[in-house]
């Protein structure tokens, strides 16, 4: 944030281009988080606590609710208001408080995204194959990532590894962001299919998964990306180990299970229609389904506690029964 | 068959354009086969047989090499090939013996999947929501389908059924071929994204899984599509019967296990372009993943015998056990 602008890279761009966004307002950032120029657990949640700062620099603290219905799943979002808005409402200098308190909430979550490195980068042994769902890099977070910090970790001791990175549909994130930031970190990768992932694991290719999450329940069950709950009863089946990498900020203590965890359901034009860049560099829009039929779009599902090894936090790693 | 050439539908333009194919001669059909001009388990095996019958037609029947190593997965290809060589081989006339053979098999194809629809209707109650992995309808035999033919048999009866199509990644048999046929057929459906099953199936939202099939070894471990693994995996954990339906030329006695069935790896660039139609109708190739990354394109995966409920053929419904 600088002034009462709100700077962010606008993903929807990515791999294809790099763009630096700049959201004027409150309003202008909510909008951000709802077209996913800026996505990813701990992304939305620092946008959405500048955006809640900006909305008392305009004085409007009533954009609170705008702003938290944005999106609906992930955690941080509603995290970072609250605490921006409990801080600036009870400040004598409310503006500047709103702003220190975002300020603070996403240094935190770059410094919590080194720790989860720290900690999940044990987990990691040299010549281990690591698949990964979505996009939980750095990209996601204001730094260091969530699944992705323990393999960068992991990556910066000399540990060989290498990542399969489910392509995710409908949005790519795996395939756009996951492979565009390994290929930035020089680490060794392939995008593979949704579809083959207990494939690789019956073949014995996959050593560890580890994946993001936008909402912990106080027992465990995980809300993350649509997908995630397949690989995770795949992994359990063949005796895989099943990582959730999350800060504690995506812990919901007021959402005792999975059971509670709001699914967002977005256009179906997510499925139907596909962004690429053509020959000539140009970037276009097709639709890539049969012409006449609707889609389903989840975004989200919940990954019950016991289909998961542990949750790799900032304060270490914890089996989810034992949250 | 019509003279020398084989006539299919271009099943690459679906379902954008709707074109027939003229292949004039077997290497012709070769290249059909390959590039996917004609696809699924039954229709690529009449193909292979047609294209078998214009080899002896142009006195080369050594072309069985070239037919055989199109692709290495589907059984029927190998079947089909089979029967039309040893039939023209011992016959006095071997060019209107491989014919008649060849069209023998595509007709008994269309027999058995009508057969297929007959006894997998059972299966079917009013009101059920089904789905299906990839495209195993009409399209992908030489009529009826096998997956689909029960749910189109269901339907014939005035039985209400609604299917969830996977769309099928990377080439989207589902969300092009499948909704097509649908569409077609006025049967209620819609297309999801792979990722989408397994969430679908905890809400209860599935009520039974019907699957084709490329190849099903002696001990009823099934060769399909990739992803139709996960599907089993899943549909067990959630208690959801899960169906292959096949005829019996698809069962290769001499695979004693699903361990034995060869897996094609396809071209990466399947996964990293996807064409599809832009708003002025034009057909266009893009990329769709990050420029610079590799994918992985194992394009079946086998599902053991343990996952699957029954196996639906021409003459019956047979647990795999039972084989």
């Amino acid at each position: 944030m600088d002034g009462s602008s709100v700077f962010m890279i606008e993903q929807n761009l990515l791999p294809f281009e790099f763009k630096i966004h700049e959201a004027k307002t409150y309003k202008d950032t909510c909008h951000a988080i709802r077209t996913m120029i800026v996505r990813g657990a701990g992304a939305i949640g620092a946008a959405a606590g500048f955006a809640m700062a900006q909305a008392f620099i305009e004085n409007h603290p009533d954009g609170r609710c705008e702003i938290e219905s944005t999106r609906p799943t992930a955690q941080t979002l509603f995290y970072a208001v609250k605490r921006v808005f409990d801080k600036a409402i009870n400040s004598k200098y409310p503006k500047r408080a709103a702003f220190e308190e975002a300020l603070a909430i996403a240094n935190e979550d770059a410094q919590h995204c080194r720790l989860i490195g720290e900690h999940g980068e044990k987990l990691i042994k040299d010549g281990m194959n690591i698949e990964t769902h979505c996009n939980a890099g750095w990209l996601a977070f204001v730094d260091w990532g969530s699944a992705l910090s323990p393999v960068y970790a992991a990556a910066r001791k000399g540990k060989n590894v290498f990542v399969y990175a489910d392509e995710t549909r409908p949005r790519g994130q795996g395939a756009r962001l996951t492979a565009w930031e390994l290929l930035n970190e020089g680490i060794p990768h392939k995008i593979i299919p949704d579809n083959a992932g207990a494939h690789l694991m019956s073949k014995g290719k996959i050593d560890i998964i580890i994946v993001g999450a936008d909402r912990i329940a106080a027992n465990g069950d995980t809300g993350n990306k649509i997908g995630t709950l397949e690989k995770a009863i795949c992994a359990k089946e063949y005796g895989i180990p099943f990582y959730i990498a999350a800060p504690t900020s995506t812990i919901d203590k007021d959402c005792p299970t999975g059971k509670d965890i709001p699914i967002e359901e977005r256009s179906d034009k997510e499925v139907l229609y596909q962004t690429g860049r053509d020959k000539e560099g140009t970037m276009r829009e097709v639709l890539v389904c049969n012409p006449g039929s609707n889609a389903g779009n989840p975004a989200f599902d919940v990954t019950p506690a016991k289909y998961i090894t542990g949750i790799i936090t900032e304060k270490g790693i914890v089996k989810p029964e034992n949250l």
